[in-house]
């Protein structure tokens, strides 16, 4: 572990240094603050301050998914399991950075906003980055078993993340309806799609095939006429995704104390308490957003 | 998961869109692209690509593993349960990534160097850092048992990370010698600090105390005179740490094949295989570099 | 010139060709693409397009312009032959700049505000401040003579300039606020550091001791019992600075035109014209904005 | 003017103070630094350091420049005045900045390389560009009548610049000699061409028929055979484009001393001064880095 303390001041000290010595200075360090002559590589590091009172969006993306499921035996067109494990390994990561204000999921990806008034880790966007991936993959290993019980894990999986501003709610909205109109779509072609198979006794070859081009109502059409299944009916889980926020609750537990008069009794103790609750409604209207009024901040 | 193809064309389209339409229509994305009007935040991603021709390098740190570490009752200075743990996470990342040329690792940290030219993921910083920190997270949590056996691993652990780049040959060792000269340092403290504590019947702040202001030279002397403890035979893996490379061994197989006169023979088959290999040696030096000619591309 | 058409698609075969091909492929091109063998050298070339749904700011600076007024014996506190040339050329960035919406001046800096969805150039962070500085200085240059008549101008001045982008527009609003407090500080402090000077007989270090640490209502006062000078009714140019607007001006003329029946007649047509138009009036306050509320976009 | 000490640590101090305090305190400062409450605004700029130990190459280029040769009636295929006046302006970009080691240009370009070890204005990206496409511009305006005399120039051009770093020696040159090779692909189309039409008799459009998908051997035939035009043999400042660079030359003057014994006598002094020297020379091959082996600093 290293503690970066005195960056910026040992790499001004090599820079205002070189003015007046020979060029070979860049690479020397004051002894004061350099434990080796090394020290100066220090220097090269870059800032990736992210901009401020801007909303900070970390999204992972699971790496190869598709053969992870596959050899993972993930039931179509959704698995439960995988879904549960992706929302508990989100949750980790939540309650190990409470500025994370809300998160989103769906598929193998989740969407992490921290409120754009964070100040953590002076917002250094590798930071932000490189510990939600990291949190999140290794809770994800870490709770394979709650989720899939006595079937092993073949092998370590990963996932691979990227930062985006937001400089509005208007935008933070839209960032969040995007990948929740996403689920749908995908959801529901997913839906035809394995139907098709399961049911319809197609090859996926067959079924691609059928789907070609198809806009939603024809989907919703093939689902309902010849499966009698009506989509709009089908899981919110699969069809909204996942959303994370925090909420309070007050809770009352039962304490006994000592009285003045050194008698004991039982006192009632109300608390409020925050914790990470999960949603699966749909966040594209208003209606979540006037009932969850406090997670995000006015633009003014 | 979403596939990104498209999306500098897309972003072109909106801009230059606007151009002639109202203002509004910064928001609208064209239909043929989009498969949403939301699409259009897809553009707020920036580009983050690595400057060319330089040694991209992504460092790890453990996140709070001193506590850690005490929590999981690491032994002191060093604990080779969790060091061949964190060298088994790094060989996962090497085995995932080809293009890491050397890793090295010390303590709980790890560096990564991904060779001068390479291609992956277009040098996108955020997918080197993330996707390094996260196939690193779920392997040190897979692995765990195969170093702590029965011992539980208590919570996930994190890790963040970083990307630093290097222009020339010479930076890039200097970055090398300057972790592994940090390496030398934190050990040599440590080992002397734990032995005033462990057999010198010292508290902690005791040792810290008789450290305090001590060069090199006192700390060896203390180690010699009072415990009979040569430094320097101390285990090269506490002393030098652990670097990664990649090595081609021939591996002779005996292979079973049929002959043209449809008689069967044993038949001795070499193959060259790229395997990675830890080394605990200096590479600060040149006859590292030298006898490893390979990992290093030329300036020109 | 060269035209930067395909940019992208020169580096993405690049990169793309290099995943298979040897590695001195890196360096070249893709015949059909490139003029010559050089070209992969536009790959080094780094994205630097600004966020979007921000307002983006230049400020240019003047260099050494403390030496350049003493050689150009600007008067003291103001020149208000320099403070017009100022503004001219600013005049001249934005008439070339439509996207501009307001300009801020004082001393020898500008700030130039960019409409939050301005599109101009990709929003590239290099061509809003080289394009604002370029033209700004040539401009100095070529308007010298309107401002400084024979005076001769002795050599070419220098503006160092930089971006910066807001989210909000709070934050805008505060970013202008900013420049103009300290126009204020900077103006109450030379008014009666050079009136103490110039009236006082004082020399300039002891103007400068008088002054230190005095307050705001202190330099006041000074400036009001010692020489009756009420600082509040000095010239709004001085005490608020420059701003520059685009406004909506009727301009009505008479243009002679052929009615149908061959006649010819006299008509009055009117047309709405925007022209920049200087203030020098405060900026911090709500009445401003509440005048001009074309200049914001709303943050939604 | 505003003198930026100790941003840095205002930012700190805003950041960490926003820690513990409510949320609106993002937007104050600690009264001790900040002149306004309004300073906060200072924290949304971002670091554009550039990555050390690399070439740091600004590129300017004429805006509109077509139309600001034909409204100054600028001679084709090239036009000397101009092209001096182009050289005169970077020669004092150069002189402006010592640790510019080489420029080159051509047509209405002009690309300044500045050490790899330069520290000038903490190698932020932004005070280059920005100085350097301030400098030229004002230089150009300034100089214009050296170089045009009575013909007036009309308005103040505008350049825009940008940034691009270089890691090592190769790719800089290869930089360079992609500008040349530039040079030479449009002066050997625009000398063929405008023979064609101002000797040959063709209009435009008939000229670029007439060149359409020829090879270079094909222009410089049609330049040989129907205009006897030998183009290996035009002038070298059309076909190379100038190159400046820096420049040790003995100086001897003669100077009146006082003796010891006070009588006064004249003394040659012999002085080494630098100085920015032109040259149209091929910086393509080895021959002028060989002769100029001060230019590059080794990777090493």
């Amino acid at each position: 572990m290293w503690i970066i303390i005195g960056i910026s001041k040992l790499c001004t000290t090599v820079r205002s240094g070189v003015v007046k010595l020979p060029q070979a200075s860049l690479f020397t360090c004051s002894r004061a603050m350099a434990k080796s002559k090394f020290e100066y590589v220090r220097c090269f590091e870059t800032d990736d301050t992210c901009l401020r009172n801007c909303y900070i969006v970390v999204r992972l993306d699971g790496r190869n998914f598709h053969k992870f499921a596959e050899q993972h035996k993930f039931t179509k067109p959704n698995d439960n399991r995988a879904l549960g494990l992706m929302t508990r390994s989100a949750r980790s990561v939540m309650e190990d950075l409470e500025d994370v204000v809300i998160a989103y999921g769906q598929s193998d990806e989740f969407s992490f906003v921290f409120k754009r008034s964070t100040t953590w880790f002076k917002r250094r966007a590798s930071k932000f980055m490189t510990h939600v991936a990291s949190q999140f993959s290794s809770s994800y290993v870490f709770y394979w078993k709650e989720f899939f019980g006595e079937q092993p894990l073949l092998y370590p999986p990963g996932f691979d993340g990227r930062v985006v501003l937001y400089p509005s709610n208007r935008n933070l909205r839209d960032y969040l309806s995007w990948r929740q109109a996403d689920c749908h779509i995908n959801n529901l072609y997913n839906t035809a799609f394995w139907t098709l198979v399961q049911k319809g006794g197609l090859t996926t070859t067959q079924a691609e095939e059928r789907l070609k081009g198809t806009l939603a109502a024809e989907k919703n059409e093939i689902l309902f006429s010849e499966f009698s299944i009506n989509y709009n009916t089908e899981a919110f889980l699969h069809r909204k995704g996942t959303t994370l926020i925090w909420e309070k609750k007050d809770e009352t537990v039962t304490k006994r104390m000592k009285l003045p008069n050194e008698e004991e009794k039982d006192v009632k103790v109300t608390r409020s308490r925050k914790r990470v609750q999960a949603h699966h409604c749909d966040i594209i209207g208003e209606t979540f957003w006037e009932e969850h009024p406090d997670i995000l901040e006015d633009d003014g």
